[in-house]
């Protein structure tokens, strides 16, 4: 299946001279939706995995089913104050400024081996700071996965050692 | 299974006051949250459903798990701007003030049978927005479904002829 077929792509969206990638098309048709919850699942074939981690807010589009799939627990990364409990954060850099996520403290436990999802793997950074703080609480990130890759922005430099895979490049 | 063992009630969260069911917990547990979802399902059992709209971002836990299961398109319904083609907007009220939702405009065609789902049913303002755009979109909300329910807020009232179901009732 040619997934990119189902990925509309907007022109200076959000801001002038993005050419933003969008997903919805793709979630929307039962078929495509489902293959590529499949094609992500595929990619962790033979890990462990014991806690998924998604990141707010369209990583929660595949990271609920992934977990789900592999009978692992869900984690959500979410930006500030949206969570209750105690909190570890991680800042990280965007284009212009910087912005912070944060998970319960205790849902990582010493020695959990987890895979990181997002929709999208751009610059690296918001992946980046979820794979530090899952490292922090010590957990083992097995995997960082995406549904997109922008090769161009050379995102996997800020992966080092993380092993990481993405279903569709541009 | 008790699902209520696996939410934590946060007093003074987000505003004092307020006794946030925080249902992290639940996603964490690998078990309670294939229960969860499965039983989320179980509500919709016999019911022709063509796409499941989730609202953000709460509603994305378990929305996207229960399309795929269904085999129904994804639709999310998001805060405004962060959907790049034409859209159809809602407001709805809050305690105070109000706040809008939106969805794609052609994610819904007329006939479509829909499963709207959130986490939480209160008030009942978020999910009625909901099913007004589905409706204004010619949609049909063949079911609401909640993982909990505030029944003392009688949310159910803002939901007149649309069959609706709760997993956890407080």
């Amino acid at each position: 299946m040619n997934f990119k077929n189902y990925i509309r792509e907007v022109p200076d969206f959000p801001s002038k001279g993005i050419v933003f990638k969008d997903i919805t098309p793709l979630l929307e048709d039962p078929v495509a939706f489902q293959k590529a919850g499949e094609a992500l699942l595929y990619f962790t074939d033979g890990l462990h995995i014991d806690k998924v981690v998604g990141i707010e807010s369209r990583g929660f589009f595949f990271a609920p089913l992934l977990a789900a799939r592999l009978q692992a627990g869900f984690i959500p990364a979410r930006k500030p104050g949206k969570l209750p409990r105690q909190t570890r954060k991680q800042e990280y850099a965007l284009e212009y400024g910087a912005d912070t996520l944060e998970i319960h403290a205790e849902s990582i436990s010493p020695g959990d081996k987890v895979l990181v999802h997002d929709d999208v793997l751009a610059t690296g950074g918001t992946a980046r700071a979820i794979c530090d703080l899952v490292r922090s609480l010590g957990g083992e990130v097995v995997q960082c996965n995406f549904l997109i890759e922008l090769t161009f922005l050379n995102g996997s430099d800020k992966l080092p050692g993380i092993p990481y895979r993405s279903l569709i490049q541009y």
